[in-house]
């Protein structure tokens, strides 16, 4: 799926193929960016408000400026959602350090902060939801601060062309023996009928938004989870994996390395967790995920 | 010093202000990119074929196709030096993954690299050379393949600003205790009047090239170099400690976390590498660095 028509960036709002950045941007020259991706689901932003904590957080950490940027950005999510007629998909949101005209590490003392935007109408519970996707392990060699989300996703890239090449859909990340998530999501391993486990929030990884979504909503499908360090053993001897992210949502991780994940289908535990999760979006499940029936 | 007018953009000479980048490109999105600097000196470039060998393999490192790229790099700097009539001073060049419209991590099997270029004139044996340069340490966050010279630099940008904001020039950057190297230039440390130490090549560090021309011309000045691993506390009590790099060549730091290093001033073996430095890149030593006289 193409991204809409219409780009925000700067200030205006532009057609796509005619939006400008400057070379010298430091989310350019540096990776001095963060970012968010919230999705859209029936015309309305699903999680906004911690998406956007999210970001605030992010920001302070990598020494953004956020004064007069944050208190905008609800209308500017609507209006481009309105502007590009999308009812299901995403918008995508990053904030730069701005460009000055040279490339200097440090830059001026205050940033004056850059923001690019666009939206793309996608599919949020399709097949890949229904099937389950394919993954291989990658080591995960990303900076120290997993926890902020920025554009530093250069490792991210190369593990999903890796991936690709061996005609699979995506990663997971480990190191020292331990998982830490897959390359754009948050992973959750079914170890038995009892214990399902995610990893432990810190600077390993990301706080994802999906993720605290489904813990919340974990008491109501009768299933505690353990936060902690997951062995790289444990989920290649996993029953069941799964995904949690925003534009994934929760997508069943079926094949591991060229190898079944239990039974090689989407396991109970991850229907129920897709179940649950897409009614608290407000979808009709009988409609939108027939193949649910029954978890 | 602004970076001069013209640059080179994906194909293009355009003015500086007018150079356009898709937002959309993966330089942008990802930090999908390589990046080099060449010095420039008496208009001439400085190792310029090292530093296009070490693009080459941070191009293969991160998946980028270098086909039609690496054939055209000598007239494409010679050509930008000449437009912008730079004597002294530096080009920078970033190879991007290229644009394609949208985001996707795994990006197309096959990319299509985009290319920007820029100059700047700039005073290579300055102040900072005669005087030397405060720095702060700062814990090294980057990502596990430092080895490669990629725009994932939020992490040294972050140093640098921390190391401004305490009135610092520079970072130097250490993990576990042992010293990797400066924000965005190799470390050397004299730990009595025999012992010039350098980290070792591996993943850890950048393999300069300013720093491997200093290691091809010590044997010229009378020392032996210990290519290892250096102690946090090394550094510490170092009688001196030099920064090399393309646009710093050969820097002093004398000052280390608000202490001086040393005498708190450029030491003889400092001078004596940067009169062997100067010499071998064509410097009329006794006008430009008169300074170093009995070094």
């Amino acid at each position: 799926m193409q991204p809409a028509d219409i780009v925000y960036l700067n200030g205006v709002y532009v057609k796509k193929d005619e939006a400008c950045l400057s070379p010298f941007d430091r989310g350019f020259l540096f990776a001095h960016a963060a970012y968010e991706v919230t999705a859209v689901f029936g015309g309305e932003l699903i999680d906004f408000d911690a998406h956007m904590a999210r970001l605030v957080r992010t920001l302070e950490g990598i020494d953004i400026p956020r004064d007069d940027l944050t208190v905008c950005l609800q209308d500017l999510h609507e209006e481009l959602i309105s502007r590009n007629g999308v009812i299901e998909g995403f918008v995508y949101l990053q904030v730069t350090a701005g460009a000055y005209g040279r490339r200097d590490f440090g830059g001026p003392e205050t940033l004056m902060p850059g923001l690019f935007m666009f939206c793309e109408t996608r599919n949020l519970i399709g097949e890949k939801a229904q099937y389950g996707v394919s993954a291989i392990t990658v080591e995960d060699q990303r900076w120290k601060r997993r926890d902020y989300k920025t554009t530093q996703l250069l490792s991210q890239a190369l593990a999903y062309r890796e991936s690709e090449r061996g005609g699979a859909f995506g990663a997971i990340l480990h190191e020292d023996g331990m998982v830490t998530e897959a390359a754009s999501a948050n992973l959750w391993v079914v170890l038995d009928a009892e214990t399902l486990v995610t990893r432990n929030l810190g600077r390993q990884i990301l706080p994802g938004i999906t993720r605290q979504s489904v813990l919340d909503h974990m008491g109501r499908i009768g299933m505690t989870v353990e936060e902690r360090v997951i062995a790289l053993d444990e989920l290649k001897t996993a029953r069941e994996v799964f995904t949690t992210s925003a534009t994934g949502l929760v997508l069943p991780v079926v094949e591991l390395d060229g190898k079944p994940v239990g039974t090689g289908k989407p396991g109970p535990v991850t229907r129920r967790v897709q179940g649950q999760y897409y009614r608290g979006i407000g979808a009709d499940v009988d409609a939108r995920a027939p193949w649910l029936e029954g978890a």
